[in-house]
């Protein structure tokens, strides 16, 4: 069992908050700080937790807690980190880690040193839809992993800050890029190094000077491409996608507006429908468990399990620290216009796997192109000389 | 916190223990009775229970629990209730409440008579997309429900017994049918009395006594009709929908093959992918978290918060006892190949709501039946007078 | 190449008409008529037809012409047919045949004994998805079928005699049942015979004397159950499905609102969606081929084809003739609450497969009920003893 | 009506005679041309054509015939244009129009040199979901479109010559990336001058010198985005789909494996599925209309009803042109890892429309960010102050 300090009380710390409170779970938030106590005592009074304040050190220092979430406005993430480890305690960091890849690492560097717990909050890769996609995936249901496109794409976030680029360190790519650049590099292989990114961001429909809408390119050392696509200005809610492709199969996830709940109402419900609808009326794509659905309670149980068994969760400020690296050579490449490399300090991952997986053998002198079973019902085969690299067809 | 006697062991008891002991909850289970010991012991083993029993009576008065939850098969559920209500346990009984009306009744009267909590499981009603399908309805999102259609077919239970008549009180419909049953009811309005059924049953493929196969309508007194289907002929998987419709609006729900998560491997993965699904290569939809969108997840803390709470559960013994009245009238339908009465004695609902849903006034004189455009944008209405009662239509 | 008069300008008339016109046919429609003869000049200036007319003895007779095509309202079918009939005439009448099983039989021995090729115009049977879908059927590709769902709902028909009993013959059950009954009927067999059905039909939403929503069960000879729903209280569009389950596969039709276009639109676009889609702004789903869809292309192809072949279409006089007969029953068993018998005259099916579907053998003391793989990978096998009938469980 | 030769007998051109001849049509096919003389006339017999040639020049120069259809590999279109414009045929030639840019070039110079009727054979912006979706953005229900993303993947080309660099001028780009870079273009709009290109191109499976897989951003003038994924390693069928983004709202579109036909069978039907499907057991998804669905039958009825009426078909070889210098420029990208000019020689597009899609007034000091409904009904709006710049918010 453990005492949390929460940090936040916006959209993030409220269904953080949710997804520990639901369930009769055994862990307990002890205090909450937000930037206005108003907001911090509202909060407290309404999840009933006990304690309440405006100061993030008083929060964090709080001695009946061993944990501190962090679930703060991205400038404010390493100042509440620093001061976490310096108190000895369990620190879990929202998403993403922080505003660059030197300031993450930073701040990797002192909770190592500190010898603290240390989670990264990135919920997107704990939806149960998810951890069974990669399940199957390490199982080998896909063959090698080519190509994996995650989304995330809604009408633009919920707090003035993050519109603010200064203190959110972006736009799109820093807000939702994190969760689709750490997804694709799950199915691909955490051990596979990302080495080069190019990206293209532009601010096409609001008044700001961050990014409203990108799409980026990664490239893996073993040849796979993981692609993010992140908006600001999409309409119809929010669309939570993820499609992976291997040598041997696809995956294909919708999180969010088709998960198998459909309503047609043609006068409303007066109310909140679900995350980032939009319009009450028409046909509408409620989602029934929203937190489970985005990771949360899968996320958390992951985080106070591996704290209690002395092991190190699925997501550590190691993997946010990669997904800086990766979101700043984007913001790179979107200005250089070219591919830009990624530039990890610490790259503790493996060795790439250097099987080739392309070449089938048909017979002693012939690599196996294509078999397929035509609209006549006949069997055409394609194949290609190894010695002289001629392609050519035998149908049966 | 609660201690728990589980009873059984088998596909349900372990749905029941996984609910339970995910998401590091509080409520505990302390004993674990199976028919045969050894059952129980490598269940106790796996679970990391403390003790096991293959006595139901020793289990359900073990002095350390307060509440037995009974999920063996249906022919013992009775005896498993009586005994635990003479022991003055909470208690949660798994569906269907009993092999007959009559049988309901006398369990409702006896956990009734010893003041003892009880609980229904119907999971299904409790799955977060219908707990939020419900809210939608309830805040009157559909208008007056008219249809509610609830299927849920695959290819037939995991165990011997439950294909034996005299053991389960039936075939398919007591199986699945009472799910049906229960989540139409829960959409027409739990205060609305349940009249008469017509029914179709059969055993089309199956060399069992009971029938694999049926489609039964309920009439509930405001007209309201709720449908349903159940099969153990099906295949590709479990079809697990509901659909309802009403004056206003149209909910559609799949529980479980198309959730949003689908794969397609040519290698398969080696092992389980999801419970009933049939085959593993070539398309495949896995759903992400299975007992959460069977409902296990908010059922039991819709159970433990009410007993917490000292209020009655959102499903009860008398709604179990309810459903089986339905189940009867839908036996007796099949056989005499008509509408057979459905037979409540205790009728504890709410008057008829007896608003007319269809007259909309046009003018003065004229009722509207229908407004819309068409294919050249012009709009039509169609008008009843209300005197002579002739239908016309105007084009604008 | 067949020179055509159209009876009728409705939306059948206009549906019709646009099949015949779009991808630069042979056949021409030469004469078109309708109730009031400015109608009937209207839509010929529209489509390009050269003479118009408000009689139907006059635009059957006129001697250019050698197809005659009804699309008239129910009422006036059998007197249009008598007219062709008499006239010598091909006659492609629209759904459903007659206003009753009697007429039906009148109107084709008419036919029959007039020697004229007739046709019926059960456009669903002939959708691309249908008439593929029954192609897998009959290969064997779901062995047995079992049961077949098809449904048609949506918030009414377009012109104010649908809507008065004494011109339609009935309510949504004439207006929609005869194509779920016919569809159901493809796929369950043509020779198998049509033996009973249970009724619900009620007038739940609108002022008139027909039923606005129904669901029947018709039960074959062979066993197999084909169940259609209709209404005219559906909300949110028109919602065309088929399902349809086998001993050995599944398959599932979705004709209208999931079809794979979907569009989210905040302004609308000024305009005509799709048939019977409600509003116009929100998530809308379109269909892209309307007239292809619903089947009318490939109906009209069969109609052409076989007169030019000298051969029977896939639906004759015959096959509405058996719809309206189980459309009687129907009617019938909605006022008795009892399961009808269907009066079918003249019974041309084949002899009913009388093959036992169910009993596979497991060894030569035990059929096999059901074998399946667990959670845990291990192998569980259900079997039912041939001589005591008692059913136990091997665990591999 | 139409004489037509047909030149090609591959997948391509059997899909256009079926096309052709469906539909009872009155354009006649009169002669057709293989590469083997035993293809065409077996060709020939299949589909009662009454003459055939292995001789390309015999078939353009057949005095019966007024249209050339070249359906031929990518190496061979020049040389059939340049004989059928000689000729004073109409032609209407298959996609890719040529191996690059400046071949396309030649080739519609010669076209509009020869004063023949020229249309560019690029199907998929022919389908009728796509015609209608096209319609629906062109009258506004999108809004200003901002990123358009089309995918086709598969399992590679069903030809040997497909798979031979040399003689279709590239890989997945050119079989594949030709469509998807005309209908983003379509939805984007043919005025708007596409600007510069991105691309990841990679032969990640087969024993192959083209690219079996890439994805590529192409910049339109306007700021929008074109999006094209193309690839031959893709596994369980072919995706084929469509997403369009605008200010105002959004299209889906699935063109065929997730079109509302679903099957599953466990035992197969013996036989073809549906086009470059895998597998014919298990669950599957075939297409009811395959021509229709690819955009044939629209597609060769707006030629030659352009052809009767004089006019420009919607796809001309300017079209054609337009993608080849695309593709040429993505390409160049995929080697140079920088963003590269799309050379086009003859702009004949529109002005670009300048209007300031993203700034809306909130009063008169501020712009609006984004308004919307929060989980507890409280309306939040976000605001950019003019002059400052400072971006705030206010809760309602």
């Amino acid at each position: 069992m453990h005492k949390i300090a929460m940090l936040g009380t916006g959209l993030i710390g409220r269904f953080y908050t949710m997804s520990l409170q639901n369930f009769r779970g055994k862990d307990e938030i002890k205090v909450v700080c937000a930037s206005k106590e108003e907001d911090a005592a509202r909060f407290a009074k309404e999840f009933g937790i006990a304690r309440w304040t405006d100061d993030i050190a008083a929060a964090v220092q709080d001695p009946e807690i061993d944990t501190v979430i962090v679930g703060i406005p991205n400038y404010l993430h390493k100042k509440a980190v620093l001061l976490a480890a310096e108190a000895g305690k369990a620190i879990l960091c929202t998403k993403p880690l922080a505003m660059s890849g030197p300031e993450a690492l930073e701040m990797l560097e002192a909770v190592e040193k500190a010898g603290v717990f240390h989670g990264y909050l990135e919920d997107l890769v704990y939806t149960p839809k998810t951890l069974k996609a990669l399940q199957s995936t390490h199982k080998g249901a896909l063959g090698k992993v080519l190509w994996a496109r995650s989304r995330e794409t809604h009408g633009g976030p919920h707090s003035d800050w993050f519109w603010t680029k200064e203190l959110s360190g972006g736009g799109a790519i820093v807000d939702m890029g994190c969760h689709c650049i750490e997804i694709a590099r799950n199915f691909i292989g955490k051990g596979i190094r990302p080495v080069e990114v190019t990206c293209w961001a532009d601010t096409q429909v609001h008044p700001i000077d961050a990014e409203d809408h990108a799409v980026g390119l990664v490239r893996y050392e073993n040849g796979a491409i993981g692609q993010f696509e992140v908006s600001w200005t999409f309409r119809g809610g929010m669309d939570l996608r993820d499609e992976v492709s291997g040598t041997d199969g696809t995956i294909w996830l919708n999180h969010w507006m088709r998960t198998g709940f459909e309503m047609f109402t043609g006068i409303g419900q007066g109310g909140y429908v679900t995350e980032k609808a939009e319009g009450d009326t028409g046909w509408l794509f409620p989602v029934g468990d929203e937190v489970g659905s985005l990771g949360y309670v899968e996320m958390f149980m992951d985080m106070f399990n591996s704290m209690d068994k002395g092991i190190k969760p699925m997501e550590t400020f190691y993997d946010g620290y990669i997904v800086n690296t990766i979101i700043d050579a984007a913001y790179k490449a979107a200005q250089s216009k070219k591919w830009e490399a990624i530039e990890v300090k610490d790259w503790r991952g493996g060795m790439v796997n250097q099987e080739n997986v392309g070449l089938k053998e048909y017979d002693e002198n012939h690599f196996l192109i294509k078999e397929e079973k035509m609209a006549d019902e006949r069997i055409k085969i394609i194949l290609k000389d190894k010695k002289t690299g001629k392609i050519s067809q035998i149908i049966q």
